[in-house]
């Protein structure tokens, strides 16, 4: 418990000054829920009030009205392989009587690609399962200015048509190198508006997007960085701060991950070798 | 198709002035993607390029990496009960030879609690589901100045203690009628946050939540409408816009929905009953 921030060194570009310091991220893990021994559901949250959590959820499904109606709710153990225990994993017991309602996964689910019981296996399975590999070295040919990527917002928020009219969307946009526009799609859910942005590309025979920049609207979770990492993608910049899980696997998969991208501020959170620093700009300074 | 932005009347305060007026939203609504004919996961989505959300989806799950794999995608008549087509279920057919991996509901969904593959199968869902149903009269002795709704952002920003760290969190606050804080939590998910203050309040015994208003950061969902009013809160408030299909719930199940709440300004868009206009102020004006 008691995990609802994590600390990551981050390099920060403010006004063209370059400085490598720590930085404070808001927790991000999976949650499974289960009622009465049955998994019912997966959440990415941030630890904490877990149990209130999946109390909730279970009133927002026409389960739980009262307190009366819970028996208890316990964190289990065993559900890794080392069966130690994540506290990702919580089983709710109703009390004598109440009645289970039919809530088949089918019905109740939502989708997104987020899995796995703990960070780390969450982790091991996107690096498993990609087809299209990211170069984690140097050696990549995808090198970025930071004066494109501050350029990049404006050109997001310019080609941004419906939020305009509804002040509703979420936007992802896909970028050369350069900075030049590639595709936008907007969609109440930032995840939809990437899968559309992937979807297409698929469609169109250029997958991987080997020397694309993706940008979104709004903050960087675990299930962004995942989908940019399965289309080959090697760097995915938000305007708002990513989270603790988003920046690990960037980290371990390679992806450059860039958050805060606001005038000429950002934060590199991880695969800096795709970002053209001033050489030896990057030296610990805190 | 073509169905980005939808229009619902909207009462506007601005500056102690009130009109009222039609108000461009952002559409939202369920699509169930199907793959081989077997469902497979629901998104709530911003209808179009619905092919390419499915497409990018399976890219995200590793189950596409190019065009070649991919046979065809299309929409699935027969979707209702009357067997028309509502352009919400879409199947994906893979190539001869691609093989289907183990994608089990359990490892890949992800939870909330949105339903229903039409936007009108899931408003029936959530106002028959609902232990406690909201008084859609005026006879409903909750009522809000626009004054006190006013000064709830300031409070909630105020109360947001890990925001302030990381920039990285959503937040959800129950206050009173008079605008007292009663309980705020903060989350990488809004809905997250919500399900904390709803599982608390049960936990304490005090659902239904009859003399609260809930205010959130951010935007106003379906998914959101739909946990307020399973725990009985008569008013959500929101900072930024609310979706078609939560503006429709919110009309339906009688809940008082309030967004783009900043300074003196907010926008009404149901349940106006709550909120102690000026009396004959709300008259048409456009």
């Amino acid at each position: 418990m008691g995990r609802v921030t994590e600390r990551r060194r981050v390099i920060r570009i403010r006004d063209g000054a370059v400085s490598t310091r720590p930085d404070t991220l808001v927790a991000e893990e999976p949650l499974e829920i289960r009622l009465g021994g049955k998994p019912l559901a997966i959440t990415m949250r941030t630890p904490g009030d877990d149990f209130a959590l999946a109390a909730g959820f279970l009133v927002s499904e026409g389960v739980l009205a009262s307190a009366d109606e819970l028996a208890n709710i316990v964190y289990c153990a065993g559900a890794t392989a080392d069966g130690e225990n994540t506290y990702n994993v919580v089983d709710v017991r109703l009390a004598d009587g109440v009645p289970v309602p039919d809530i088949t996964l089918e019905r109740n689910v939502y989708t997104t690609s987020s899995c796995g019981l703990c960070g780390k296996a969450s982790l091991d399975a996107v690096r498993t399962t990609t087809r299209f590999p990211l170069e984690t070295s140097a050696a990549d040919p995808v090198r970025i200015e930071p004066a494109t990527l501050a350029a990049l917002p404006d050109r997001l928020r310019a080609a941004q048509r419906v939020f305009e009219r509804t002040g509703g969307l979420h936007a992802a946009a896909l970028f050369t190198p350069d900075g030049e526009l590639l595709d936008i799609r907007e969609d109440v859910g930032r995840h939809n508006a990437v899968d559309k942005i992937v979807g297409r590309a698929l469609q169109q025979g250029k997958l991987p997007l080997s020397s694309s920049v993706l940008m979104v609207s709004g903050r960087a979770s675990f299930e962004l960085v995942q989908k940019a990492v399965m289309a080959g993608i090697p760097l995915l910049a938000a305007v708002s701060a990513p989270s603790s899980l988003a920046v690990d696997l960037a980290a371990e998969t390679g992806l450059t991950l860039v958050g805060f991208l606001r005038g000429s501020s950002m934060n590199i959170y991880a695969g800096e070798h795709r970002i053209a620093l001033p050489a030896g700009a990057a030296a610990e300074t805190d």
